[in-house]
């Protein structure tokens, strides 16, 4: 690939004005190392337009629309919530798999031919749709010979949203949780080996005793029993249950439970953690450094794209003109306030050009969140200007924009806990809520007053708009609840559910007034995201764990609704008298795809089987320890990883240089937003307060457009770390990185530690 | 200080020869750069001679001897586990008290009274015991009256563990837990008013649905109880009871609970860890970088003290034989040959006298643990050349070393597992012990034959001593089973259960036969003492809690006897028919110190408290809140920071300088272990192979005395974190550094990242 940019290079050295061709193609490499999209297309005309279609919105929030889709299906398959006919259901499916069949066509017709079928990702989707094909012809053949089947394929659904070109985040988590597999395995047979050992101990020990459990069975009599007990106090749920026989008969053997905790549940379970995070970190590393190259090679290669010589043997530059058509190509809303000022940022010296390494900038330059703020007056100045401007109006903003103002609804919110604690039914508290209601209505209209209304509900002030949207629904659902109450003479608990809700989180916001939470509550925010892209493994995870489970443990444990909970035997007689039956957990079951969902996410917190296990059969633990394996162990601790990293990078990586150039580039031109100002309101980005920016008395002095960077730091850990890699790269190291999207790093090894 | 340093400097400037006081005072220095002792003490020869009496093991170990005579009272003292008269206990106690008091005396002599009074921690003591001596007139008083009491100066005990001199790394870890707080502090505010607003919600919720717990008692009605009963979800304690009745209501509910788990349990836990890391990791680069400021300013006191010009202007120095004469006297076991490397690596242009930064050295050098090895024959060779010379012989040698010598071996071990398994009742299984047993001796013996005996069981070979004790113990045992059963014609219990710990226990070694394992294994070996002071700071805060449970609840909940252990109400009606009660968890009680402290285990690891509140009061729920919170939220995490933190520097540091240039000096100087055993021997300083080290045929064509450094790496994670820091600091950087035991760093705050 370098032969090629080589090759453009001495091409376009000899023209004089880049196309509107190469504008697109260029504009394609900006944005592609804008999102680090790595996605090798043909450079012919036809080829980009083709990949900016595949890259529009619509055509992606469409893929995942069907992705969504085939994934709810397993809703209305059997065993369904929802029952639908078969041909229903796998009709949609079949809309479901053409329209993936579609996207990946799109995507061939993008990239070369062997870079297309080089790559897994791609084989994977065609392997998915051809087994849920032939899966779904297989079921349909044997239901319609009455034929007990299974759908097998629906295990393979949620590896779409890995495979799919958009599911880059999500690779690249699977990446790493296949980086520290290696070493999470080691830890695992020493831990093995530690439960194996501590079980043989307890066998010895206890098998002779004729001890007895409180269900009055033996105890600890089987080694492979004791050894599935063991493994389930590793996770606490069944402590301190499983000690107390050995406990009741002697009290030195718990010396052997404290023994077995300190070294299974508190050693080891540190260790897996203390590997996954160094991997993690290790790997992390490395793949962010891929990327960065990457997108210098991207930016690289629009600049060989645009680029004029000036005379006979200069460096190669971009001009002005061609550097603003290219801005508006990739960021068509950006406003020329905002496009002049990251010109004049990459021009430094304001020749008219700029070189490959103030071009390179752009994309970095891009994702940095400006703020243009117009200092424009309020509405009813401009409307009514004696009155908004009279010594009274004045009075009223300058309360509205004091502390005292804030410390007071902030009391006012506590008293409304306060009555919201309290019983609703007694006629004083019922009409208090209007009276809040009121309360917080006029707080948001005082601030609409007192503050420009496009600048309070500008996209950063997070906040703003939470309050808003939370009081007004508060006051619809109030309203519909009272005429509903009024004309049935009875309140709906759905309706009064959704108004308690709103009521509650109304109360969220004296978070917000505190400046210490802020930042904690920010720096949770910043890690948003990528809780996200945790959120899809999770989900992938949950899916695959959920259809097995449905086809093993369906109908055997089922919720009766009786009179007498108590004697309930779940549908079951072998739970009769179970502890399973007996806590009621009958509604923990398998039975769809809902219910199986919730088990799932109780089993991540405890690991409790015993119900299942009773109704199938001993072997069915293994699906249950699996499943602890895969995701307590194994995601769970990924997701910490990430979460200890998050704030070590928070806590030691300066503001990037970038940013510092882009924000002395603000300040000399005297548009930044005044400084007291700054170290008040950059700190953050979701803020309420913008002071007296919108109001009209102090407008007159500042110039009408300001600026303000959105952030002192970046959005992501990502951002962090990219800048912190930049750092290590040298300016002018351009080297062509083929194929960054799947990287292949040395696996790192326990013994090389 | 550095005044002092400057007079003593021009004050040896004149004299030609240092002193036997003088050297002792330089020892002094040294040995306390050495193990990082920070006791100013006053330079008279006297003080220096009481100053040593000071260190001397004998009296430390007494001291500790002490404190535990003190803690374990607890064991005597009402509510007692072996119950002794009060004067006889408070006898001991008195004793204690006044070693105590003697070893502060000792101190207060040792160190300017100044300084001694300034110092918190002999002011702690002195509280100590004076509170104690009055705790224990008024007890005395009060019972002598009949009246009731409480020795309520028991709290203070465990607080004489962290206020003597020794306890500096328990000093060091509160200290860290002091500088995480505030940062904790924050995010335990907004993670209670996390809990706070979903309670509210839960509550507004529930409160008129009328729903039943599985005992039939309204569910989720008072909003105190909703906020315990949700507290105890983050531990996970009552997952998944407390969701049940609201999802057999709806299962919409159970996305409040998955909410409330995703919020609470997974990401404000993960930010406490994440806190807590982060603080533990800045406070302990500071705080090491302290200690090798403080190290290096002893050693450069210990240098002026010796230091002699060589000629008028010239830089001082310290000659070679006042350098013997100190190492003799800081260690006095250190070999001749040792000593020598350790003179050659200093003196490396061999001029017979070193300057300061090379005579600064020497305190790590020393701590650097270098293994001499002399390549003796094998006595038998000595004894009757002739035949251990003899091929058979030679033979016999060449196979114990043979790789597949191990692995039989382990092959053994996995066959003695499975019959470990089997009931050794059957008369097959019974004998077949004494054929392993057999076996074992055999491999120890032949071991012997093929090995120098004295390297076999040299210092560091852990696995062979771990062999070798465990194999005798287990004959000792098996040979005392057997000859117990002939003569009473039955095998007590206790005998046996030694007989079977012993033998699951041999198993372990087959752990050791595996290189990968073995990293690891050494990496947890190297956090070991790490741990030892963690144990500490978990019995200070368990005895803390335990003494103040008892007065809480002593005889509250008592364990009776019964012939039906469902139908026991724990001895005490209020626990009839109750969850605590059916489940046997009588034991459970704080009625003597061991249950406390069994109790307390089991509280760390999963927190259920109903039996105490059922018996008690519901306030008595602050009690295991307050646990849940010191131990749970600070402690443990302290502790998985410390695990991340070594392994995250095992990762990422190299070797230290100075052990580089030892090893050098030994290869130089060939007297090191050849470098394909190095590479095999020098990973891990606990290992099996001397390979043919100490066997007869190879030792002639070696030197006779060779070196190996025993490890690699640093032994602790504080050695290798200081080795770091040295690097930072300038070589010529000696400012004093005043009291740096109790350094005081501003406390990091979150809003400062």
């Amino acid at each position: 690939d370098r032969k090629t940019v080589r090759q453009e290079d001495s091409k376009t050295a000899t023209k004089t004005k880049p196309s509107g061709g190469d504008l697109d193609l260029a504009a394609v490499y900006v944005s592609d190392a804008q999102y680090n999209r790595n996605i090798f297309f043909d450079t012919s005309p036809q080829a980009v337009r083709l990949y900016l279609l595949y890259n529009h919105w619509v055509p992606q929030v469409l893929l995942y629309v069907f992705i969504l889709v085939d994934l709810c299906l397993a809703i209305f398959e059997d065993p369904a919530v929802v029952p639908l006919p078969v041909w229903a259901t796998m009709l949609v499916e079949l809309i479901c798999l053409s329209a993936f069949t579609t996207r990946l066509v799109h995507y061939a017709k993008v990239i070369p031919r062997d870079k297309f079928w080089k790559d897994p990702k791609n084989i994977c989707i065609i392997v998915i749709v051809l087994l849920s094909l032939l899966d779904m012809m297989i079921y349909g053949a044997l239901k319609a010979t009455d034929h007990n089947a299974v759908r097998w394929s629906r295990v393979l659904r949620p590896l779409l949203l890995v495979n799919v070109t958009e599911g880059r985040q999500l690779r690249r988590a699977f990446r790493s949780i296949r980086n520290a597999l290696p070493q999470i395995f080691l830890v695992f047979l020493l831990f093995i080996f530690s439960v194996l050992m501590f079980s043989l101990m307890a066998l010895k020990l206890f098998v002779k005793r004729d001890l007895k459990t409180t269900e009055g069975e033996p105890y600890f009599t089987h080694y492979l029993d004791i050894v599935f007990d063991l493994y389930v106090l590793v996770t606490t749920a069944n402590s301190p249950d499983v000690m107390m026989p050995a406990y009741n008969a002697n009290f030195f053997f718990a010396i052997f439970f404290f023994l077995y905790i300190l070294v299974n549940t508190y050693i080891f379970m540190s260790v897996f953690l203390a590997v996954v995070y160094n991997s993690y970190k290790k790997y992390l590393k490395e793949e962010v450094r891929q990327l960065v190259r990457a997108k210098r090679h991207k930016m690289a290669r629009a600049f060989a794209v645009l680029q004029e010589r000036r005379e006979e043997g200069a460096e190669p530059v971009v001009t002005r003109d061609c550097w603003n058509q290219l801005v508006r190509l990739v960021q068509s809303d950006i406003s020329t306030a905002h496009r002049e000022l990251l010109w004049s940022v990459s021009d430094d010296k304001n020749q008219g050009y700029i070189g490959k390494l103030a071009f390179v900038q752009l994309a970095d330059l891009l994702n940095i969140q400006v703020i243009t703020m117009k200092s424009r007056p309020h509405p009813l100045q401009t409307l009514c200007p004696a009155l908004y401007l009279s010594p009274p109006s004045r009075l009223l903003c300058r309360v509205v924009q004091h502390r005292a103002f804030v410390i007071a609804f902030d009391l006012i919110i506590l008293v409304n806990a306060v009555f919201i604690g309290l019983d609703e039914e007694d006629p004083v508290i019922g009409n208090s809520e209007w009276v809040f209601l009121a309360l917080y209505m006029l707080e948001i209209l005082l601030k609409l007053y007192a503050f420009e209304p496009r600048a309070f509900f500008s996209r950063h002030n997070f906040w703003n708009w939470f309050d808003t949207i939370i009081v007004i629904s508060a006051l619809i659902a109030t309203i519909v609840n009272t005429a509903v109450e009024s004309s049935l003479h009875y309140s709906p608990r759905e309706i009064l559910d959704i108004v308690f809700v709103l009521r509650v989180l109304r109360l969220i916001r004296v978070v917000d007034s505190i400046k210490r939470f802020r930042t904690i509550i920010n720096t949770l925010i910043r890690i948003g995201p990528t809780i996200l892209t945790f959120g899809q493994l999770i989900v992938v995870i949950y899916y695959i764990f959920a259809m097995v489970g449905m086809e093993l443990f369906k109908g055997k444990v089922r919720y009766v609704e009786s009179s007498d909970p108590q004697q309930t035997d779940c549908g079951n007689p072998l739970l009769k008298d179970s502890a399973f039956a007996n806590r009621n957990y009958c509604k923990n079951n398998f039975n769809d795809v809902v219910s199986s969902f919730i088990l799932l996410m109780e089993l991540t917190v405890v690991n409790q089987c015993s119900g299942f296990t009773a109704v199938t059969h001993k072997s069915a633990r293994l699906f249950f320890v699996l499943f602890h394996i895969v995701v307590v162990i194994i995601i769970i601790n990924i997701f910490v990883a990430f979460v200890l990293e998050a704030f070590s990078v928070e806590y030691s990586v300066e503001k990037g240089d970038l940013q510092t150039s882009l924000e002395k580039k603000i300040n000399e031109l005297e548009l930044a937003v005044a400084q007291e100002q700054q170290e008040e309101n950059l700190v953050d980005s979701m803020e309420t307060s913008d002071n007296d920016l919108g109001s009209g008395q102090s407008a007159k002095s500042k110039p009408a457009l300001m600026f303000k960077i959105a952030s002192k730091r970046y959005r992501t850990v990502d951002g962090l770390l990219q800048r912190m890699f930049e750092a290590d790269l040298s300016p002018d190291d351009f080297a062509a990185e083929e194929d960054a999207d799947t990287p292949n790093f040395s696996n790192p090894i326990f013994s090389s530690a």
